[in-house]
């Protein structure tokens, strides 16, 4: 089965939403894609945190299958953390602290066996390492990307550089816009195809996902939840059912990306149901097939 | 064929957005929901305009084969005009004036030859006139009903009341989390089923449609435009489309439920193109039968 690396960030997330809260519960970018992925296909973790990272989230990450061989603990260090709260409307995080600590010490490095993967997911880190890590990989079949405001205004001529050497961005609505500098999602969809990509990738939290590829549009719906208990990952879980799906299948067509779209979806509704990965944690393989077909039912009216 | 009833608005409409401006031009709810529906079956207005209301807007509709016999002229009245605008996000309406001339003294008295209509339309007008109308109907196969804020914060017990008497709900998400007095728009749909009707329509601007029935949801996306023009009429050309293919194929069940949704979000894509009934009035069948192949195409990840 081929395989899948991402690079970006595993952190220790402390979170407040209407509904409860954790503190120091695993969390990050690279976390939530990988766990989520692991559903599908092998996937290696390029991350570094501190010396305090817990083992059990090691552990965690281990037994799922999920490859942390190049998980850099890096001596003396800390690792990442993030505060954040979400209001009733949970569509965005506040921060309320951010520490990068090891996180600002990431020199990704892609040890020898991974640099022929033929999936990559470039998760939301500076764009210039983005492109480093791009560079060390050999040929990959299919580079996805993900980045956010901070990067896209305080970096955007990098950003542009690393867009132009990848197949799929997968961003949210407001970023979207920003990036294309286009109120109209679809004029900013159209146009963020101009920048390299071929594959644009629009997550618009409850009101699910769009895809424009090859001037044709896909939409896919959220998963329609009663309770929504806290979207911290849901965008990395989503982009890890999706790449997940790809690296499975080997495949980039057509077909395969609807299909990572919807598996995208999937998994980004189980990740909002509980705080962390606890839902995660706690899914089994036939709620993820029960879940995918009923995004079928609830979009088909012709067949 | 069987045949379809509206009763509603027919108005003069001044309405400013970012991209133009129009006074005094058609509009109205039974306007825009017979427009629409005059597409797919024979569909009756039931309204009230003044002894001003241009002569060339009822040969206008009269051209297009909807029945305006019941479209009472009120001797010594205005038309209701309704002034508006809408900023750069289009997604809601600032009313700037309101005149209800005509539409006050409106009290909707169906002819004997609509009382047996198969289907039957209650446009967003005064609950107690929607439960008048519906009990001089004889046995409609299918009703669906409007509303607004207005009518679910200063009516809610009129509104309650005629909910119980209606099979279909087609409503804005905003009202519908009123109505249901639940901010999450799952729930919200789950309850208002409580409330009698048997099939919800939640329509959410750009981020298209969803229906609940018989414990199912589905989802239809808004069709992707670059440019939006005008927005005023939109629900009401949903619900045109929607009731204008459940009267021509005469069925009520599943997936015929389905398939109308589709229409209603492709006769709405065509009406927010151009001010006022502009861009239907352009409008040739096929263009209908391409949008809904599009449509198809746009959510289709299986067959």
């Amino acid at each position: 089965m081929p395989d899948l690396v991402v690079v970006g960030s595993v952190a220790l997330d402390s979170v407040r939403t209407p509904f409860g809260k954790v503190t120091e519960a695993l969390g990050g970018s690279a976390t939530y894609f990988s766990y989520a992925a692991s559903f599908f296909a092998p996937v290696h973790v390029v991350a570094a945190v501190g010396e305090d990272f817990p083992r059990e989230h090691l552990d965690l990450l281990h037994q799922r299958g999920v490859d942390i061989d190049a998980l850099e603990v890096l001596p003396g260090k800390k690792t990442f953390r993030w505060t954040g709260e979400y209001g009733f409307d949970l569509a965005e995080a506040k921060t309320l602290d951010t520490q990068l600590n090891a996180f600002a010490e990431f020199k990704p490095r892609l040890q020898a066996r991974h640099r022929g993967a033929p999936f990559l997911f470039l998760a939301n880190i500076d764009p210039d390492l983005q492109r480093e890590v791009r560079r060390q990989m050999t040929t990959p079949l299919l580079t996805a990307l993900d980045t956010m405001n901070f990067w896209i205004e305080g970096k955007r001529e990098s950003l542009l550089r690393v867009l132009r050497e990848v197949d799929v961005v997968i961003i949210n609505d407001t970023e979207a816009r920003m990036l294309a500098r286009e109120a109209n999602l679809i004029k900013a969809a159209r146009s963020i195809i101009e920048l390299g990509p071929r594959v644009v990738v629009i997550k618009r939290g409850e009101y699910g996902s769009v895809m424009v590829s090859n001037g044709e549009f896909f939409f896919t719906p959220a998963y329609p939840l009663e309770s929504v208990f806290d979207p911290t990952g849901a965008g990395d879980t989503f982009a890890g059912g999706f790449m997940g799906y790809l690296a499975q299948r080997g495949l980039t067509d057509r077909t395969a990306v609807r299909r990572a779209m919807v598996f995208g979806a999937v998994m980004a509704s189980f990740a909002v149901e509980d705080f962390s990965l606890e839902r995660l944690k706690r899914l089994a393989t036939g709620e993820i097939e029960e879940r995918y077909a009923a995004f079928e039912r609830m979009v088909t009216f012709e067949h």
